[in-house]
């Protein structure tokens, strides 16, 4: 072999020549096409580097610029700090968003009975685990000012596998707010437009492939995009309420109608205490959405932590007259759900107030229908960045840790939106259906985090003052939350609840397997005894089908790489005229290395091959055996349907046998294609290196 | 590198050792385990190689053992030599079975017109077809004693493309042949058992599913499981037509019971010549299999031929008669098709005749649905067949040419089973929906392999006498079926017929596109110019992600293979710090080889590393580019999905590129398991061969 001149270290990009003469070296300094030079060993592609060559390749990349955008370099991530204004439109939008429904899925169950009378009460049941709730999250803000959510107070106060509890059910989380949210933005415009209430999955299908395509253009959640929807919604909310609390004081209620043609429900179950316990499951999915501000306390202006702890009191405040508004008013008028689910509460209320198909009606419900849209955004934004802390800590595969072109966590979005979109497809886009699953998981992770705060206020007693009743306040708002949680698990179990309590603790296992797998990969291959070159021999065995290009190719690829006496080609066949013609024909040849034949009289291939392999490898037990593989590559997909079936079902099956190198030999076939010589990089006579 | 002796050409089993003094060399015999030598270069594999050797490998093994049998050695082929007795019941089958639903099926279309009583005249027209063709194939049989298909005939005859026509033509029978006389015969089960109605489909798709693995097991076309249901099928359908006609000569025919509660065809439809030939159209089904005893003549006793000629005869009596009374008897009993299909002609007839639920009645339908699942059972032959002449020709992939353990033709056989079933699902198990798919596909063979005839007596006619006559009955065969053909296509076209219609047209690409394809592999894979080892240099590029294990056992590797100048590591990143990191490690490591680290703005790996491959590919363009891949391969199959994503891309991309050589280096972790050594074929210093 030529180049046996002194290697220069680290510099791919000069080369060592050697003249005619023995001792006439000279450098070259080669440039790469398509790279620039940053240092020594260091090379940039080039803008143009990676374009697709064919003309459908070109037409995907264009249709992928078109959705994505044009990649982004690593530089470019901003984190933009936010005002109080605009950091209550981004991390309220979720929470308050489920007004939209809450006062609804209350009065879905109490009509069971017949009670709907009781929708005061248990609204007002709800807004004080709300306040409790807020009061506690004070102190997680305070005291996580990097951002505390559930997993990570979890984890750092109580363990990994409280931890990986809260992760889960989390993550479990923000699969069911955008199943919720995007069920509930469909119904808000099915409310308008009846037609359109038989397309109702498709429509929340595509509003998650929008979501999706947006979050992978890398859509930050930008206060500017939020702003606007968030307080439209809260003006148009609050002016309806006003004014209907206004006609009551007046004494000009309107009469209510209730929607039209769609049956009617009939109180067929007794009020049980069970059914006010459901009643008030259905109707804590309000509290979703809390936990938003304290994982984002870093995004807000300085005083960060003060600022988020008014957002989030200001949240609590309007959330919690909106949804207070929204039930008396629902129950002053004697509103019903409409059994159908075609028209929302919310819908029926303002239509008696203000008209139906009055200006202010469409105001309302497409304002309700783009925050509950903004609310799913906001799951697009949290379950890629739990799901890439969580990469990050080895519990998720790699792949939730890479920011694709456009910065944005690309597995964890695509992942989400499948999720979310079999949600909304199974439970036909129905948010009554999909509340029993939703509410589990918030109040776990809920009660998990606040009492991970009550130990972390245990351990800083040395540094606090006044960490009992810091501690006290989150004991409350653990034990509130968990005792929700637990009235949610039992009165909704069998509706749907079970799903998630069953999922959550395979969630769990399937996390730390993988932490586990990633851990001893890691210790098994740290490198401790450096593996030297002069201690490997190569032992190749070449199957053979006939003495065609590939096959010549590959048996002159395993002559420049291992000695012949090395080398084996293997042909397997089952008829004998064949075997003789082949040997006949190697003899002719005579390409300098052994042909063994074997017989195959079942007509299988892989099996005898495999065992002959596995035969060499136990005879030579200090070789390294390699199998080279001559493949012949087709100019068009189809083709391959054509050729190497035997080649890959033989490499699938080595690539379970340890220690086995593969080299596939490709020959390619030119296609027709003028430029294709097929013999490229085989030409020999080593030009360049001489 | 060791081993310099001298190599013994052909003796794998043996191998030159060399000892410590030069010249001091001697043979060793090596036993293969799991190898018996047959003689110099040639191994058998053992009883034991290539069994399973994990649990739920031996399971699968065992559940394959018992649905499929053993492997049978290419030895035990064997041809069974039939008499004219059991030829009849073989070949015979096919077209004897459709005598269940031939007279149905014209009745079916007259109803809609009101029209029965032209029953008759059909039924004549059709054996009047039937018996031009009888006496036509006669003369097929005579010239091509060895098999006289229509693909063999047209393609010898008329050319390749009217072959190629053939072929698709009988494919597509095949699979219809199938379909219909599964759905067929499920129909005179559900004749018996209306409850089975219901899962029609199921049943179909499961005689299907039995049929296919009896095939795949290898049941040859043995006489004797023929014999039986065909000559009982005879005996109690000709006992019935004598008893009926007795009945009918002595005046006491019984009074006609339509099926009950099952609605009544309205006849709606004026009665038009298009809708007789409708009628006609659907009756010639009747023909279909007339073609397999021309395809079957070798197995024959001697004289082949004239035993085929005479059984080619007696099919054509037997079927003309069954056909002819069945149509005479439903028309003097004034039978009425059953709109549901849920009962057939031939058992409301038997159950008028005999008395319903009568034994005699069961014999009839249990006979019928024998014999119709033996007809599909000749499509089970004659397609996998026919699908390995083709392959033979390359005008299909090679894999229908391989026979599976057990001798069976595997490819054809799963393929067939696959195009039924779904047909049998699509047209949901209903004969009529099925039928005008059918008879267009056999009269366009029927018209090419007479229309060939005729040639064939053209060219023989120096060697033959009264070829004048002959070319004259082949022509008015072509002729009359080819007739039988457009009315066929125009009549039924709008049925279904345009199915087949269309899709004759693609097969006929496909197959010649398979055909180009094969022929140019061939021309371009022919070796002229050797290619040498000495004027190939390998230049290795190794991607590697960090200096654990995997990527220290591949560098070693590679510096086995290439001289450590020709030997250039490649590291993607976007992260500064990382590359600082990894340069630091690789400079105190010292592996000798250069280090290139590339700059991803973007967090691109494949693409980056993909162009600095073909950067080296077009900078060095006289070496063998060879990219050696680390791998980590996991013990479970699911800790495949965390790791190799990027390997499996980057490798699937090189596929695509001409002249660059892809070695897989895997890492076997060890997986817990005490036998795995991980470092087995790894450890170095060359015991054996030193």
């Amino acid at each position: 072999m030529v180049d046996e001149g002194p290697w220069i270290s680290d510099l791919e990009e000069k080369e060592t020549l050697q003249g005619s003469r023995p001792g006439n070296r000279y450098v070259r300094i080669l440039s790469y096409p398509g790279f620039r030079r940053l240092g020594a060993g260091l090379l940039a592609p080039r803008e143009s580097v990676g374009r697709p060559s064919t003309p459908l390749g070109r037409a995907l990349e264009a249709l992928k610029r078109l959705l994505i955008g044009s990649p982004l370099p690593s530089s470019q991530e901003l984190q933009e700090r936010l005002t109080k204004f605009k950091g209550l439109a981004i991390f309220a939008s979720d929470n308050i968003s489920s007004s939209a429904y809450a006062s609804e899925e209350i009065m879905r169950v109490l009509v069971l009975a017949g009670a709907l009378s009781l929708t005061m009460p248990i609204t007002l049941a709800i807004i004080a685990v709300l306040a409790v709730v807020v009061l506690s999250y004070q102190q997680t803000i305070r005291s996580y000012p990097t951002g505390g959510g559930s997993y990570i107070v979890a984890r750092s106060n109580l363990g990994v596998l409280p931890g990986l509890v809260a992760a889960a059910a989390l993550l479990t989380d923000y699969v069911l707010t955008v199943a919720v949210s995007i069920a509930a933005g469909v119904a808000a415009l099915t409310s308008l437009f009846p037609a359109l209430f038989e397309f109702r999955v498709a429509a929340g299908v595509a509003f998650i492939a929008v979501l999706c395509l947006g979050n992978l253009r890398g859509i930050r959640e930008s206060g500017t995009i939020f702003a606007g929807p968030t307080y439209i919604y809260l003006f148009a909310i609050f002016g309806l309420l006003g004014y209907g609390l206004w006609q009551l004081a007046t004494g000009n209620l309107p009469h209510y109608l209730p929607s039209p043609e769609r049956g009617h429900q009939t109180a067929g179950e007794p009020l049980t205490i069970l059914l006010a316990l459901r009643a008030f499951s259905s109707g804590s999915v309000a509290l979703t959405g809390v936990e938003a501000v304290s994982n984002g306390v870093p995004a807000f202006n300085p005083p960060e932590a003060r600022n988020a702890q008014l957002v989030l009191v200001l949240m609590g405040t309007f959330f919690g007259s909106i949804f207070l508004g929204i039930s008396f008013l629902a129950g002053q008028l004697g509103v019903v759900p409409d059994p159908s689910e075609q028209e929302t509460v919310v819908s029926q209320l303002t239509r008696t107030l203000v008209g139906d198909g009055s200006p202010y009606h469409y105001l309302v419900q497409f304002a309700t229908a783009v925050l509950l849209v903004l609310a799913a955004n906001t799951a697009f934004a949290g379950f890629p960045r739990l799901a890439s802390i969580l990469a990050k800590d080895r519990f998720l595969p790699r792949q939730f840790q890479f920011r694709g072109e456009r910065l944005a966590f690309s597995t964890g979005i695509i992942l989400l939106a499948f999720l979310g979109s079999v949600l909304v497809t199974v439970f036909e886009g129905s948010v009554t259906n999909l509340i029993p699953l939703y509410t589990v998981g918030v109040f776990l992770a809920f009660t998990l985090s606040q009492s991970g705060m009550v130990l972390h206020w245990f351990r800083e007693r040395a540094h606090e003052g006044g960490w009992r009743w810091r501690a006290a306040i989150n004991g409350f708002g653990a034990a509130a939350t968990g005792l929700v949680m637990i009235v949610v698990g039992i009165s909704k179990f069998a509706l749907g609840a079970w799903i998630v309590m069953l999922l959550m603790p395979v969630l769990v296992v399937v996390l730390w397997a993988i932490h586990q797998h990633y851990e001893r990969v890691e210790s098994a291959t740290v490198a401790e005894t450096p593996v030297v070159p002069e201690l490997i021999h190569p032992r190749v065995v070449l199957p053979i089908a006939n003495l065609g290009i590939p096959a010549r190719q590959a048996i002159a690829f395993a002559r420049a790489i291992a000695p012949d006496n090395r080398i084996t080609a293997v042909h397997v066949s089952d008829d004998p005229e064949e075997r003789a013609q082949l040997r006949r024909a190697w003899e002719d040849w005579q390409p300098g290395i052994q042909l063994v034949i074997i017989d195959s009289p079942y007509r299988m291939l892989s099996g005898p091959l495999l065992a002959y392999v596995a035969a060499v490898q136990q005879t030579h037990p200090y070789d390294t055996i390699t199998v080279a593989i001559p493949e012949l590559v087709p100019s068009h997909w189809w083709e391959h349907l054509l050729h190497n079936q035997t080649a890959l079902r033989i490499k699938a099956a080595l690539l379970f046998r340890p220690g086995i190198v593969v080299v596939n030999v490709p020959y390619h076939l030119a296609g027709g294609s003028a430029s294709g010589a097929p013999h490229d990089g085989w030409r020999g006579a080593g030009g360049a290196s001489r």
